[in-house]
């Protein structure tokens, strides 16, 4: 398909999207064109702004606002506990369910010798570092093969420093049936059983 | 959840795209976090220059590139025959099957009372103006009630002129089990069966 330059210039950028190939490139292109140039250009600013804008917060490595982490400043939060995690957005995500109110620790990514990312890559020294105040440390990671080895690995690192290590409950995700769940995912349910 | 006020703003933006909602523009801001600001640079300049650089041809409502109708000019397309769609990228969707050379004629949308859209706001005036030198028009629309409500308005405005109109074959979609296929197009298939 012949598209004029400037079209294809913007499908090419916007493929690099997760998820979005030529078709969804396309049609987000033609919805564009129909979009007045206000509110173009004001989606051009917010990403063109983005390198300048974001920051992220030495200590936990989460993103600040305004020069401030949004976490580590915060009076109300419990020191206590430091909850780890591969990246930015899963802060966000644990944040939203309002369950939590320690602190944050992001790695900057899960061990995966594939990809060239031993622990020298993540941010476990400084993680060591932030040790001595806390009483538990919460690893919060992928249920994959890389955030199983990485939850491992810093579960061995973590222990040796004395404080108590926990992680997130594997078991049933919630509205599901049960004969659609998977076995690995099952029997983790039943070794995990509660008193009810 | 509480973003940093650049990121939600770039992620409320992002959600004007068709289909994206609050996860998916989430997914699309962290995956840009991860950018270049070149990369980051190059999308906003793209959406940015859209404005100016789209123009369209005023005879067939098709893009202009480099302020020339992609169509219109080319010495080597059949004059004789006019496809009618809807809307620009319909027009992409026939030119990538390679089986149309005609000219084209951009409605600029669809009859539709619910959104106040009438015979005069799509480009009919101009569309019977083209037709003295065309032999066939060929209506390429939608086979949803407006597309089907539009094309039986043009063939009776087209036929009053003396021109032959045609509308794309009904049937059934290439690849696909025939008791998936739905009633009302098994029907069409049928009544359109051709010699084999």
């Amino acid at each position: 398909m012949r598209y004029p330059l400037y079209l294809s210039r913007l499908m090419e950028a916007l493929k690099a999207l997760p998820g979005v190939g030529s078709k969804t490139a396309d049609r987000y292109v033609f919805e564009m064109l129909h979009w007045p140039s206000k509110q173009l250009q004001q989606l051009a600013q917010a990403i063109d702004a983005l390198p300048t804008m974001v920051q992220f917060c030495s200590i936990c490595g989460c993103l600040n606002d305004d020069n401030q982490c949004l976490y580590c400043n915060a009076q109300y939060r419990d020191s206590s506990t430091l909850c780890v995690v591969a990246s930015v957005k899963e802060v966000f995500a644990i944040e939203a369910t309002g369950e939590y109110r320690g602190f944050y620790h992001v790695l900057g990514g899960l061990l995966s010798p594939l990809e060239g990312k031993g622990p020298e890559q993540l941010r476990i020294a400084s993680l060591k570092e932030r040790l001595a105040t806390v009483e538990e440390a919460i690893i919060a990671l992928d249920s994959t093969v890389e955030g199983d080895a990485t939850s491992l690995f810093l579960k061995q690192q973590l222990e040796r420093q004395g404080v108590k290590v926990s992680r997130l409950a594997f078991g049933l995700p919630l509205g599901s049936p049960l004969d659609y769940v998977d076995g690995g995912t099952l029997s983790r349910a039943m070794q995990g059983r509660r008193a009810f």
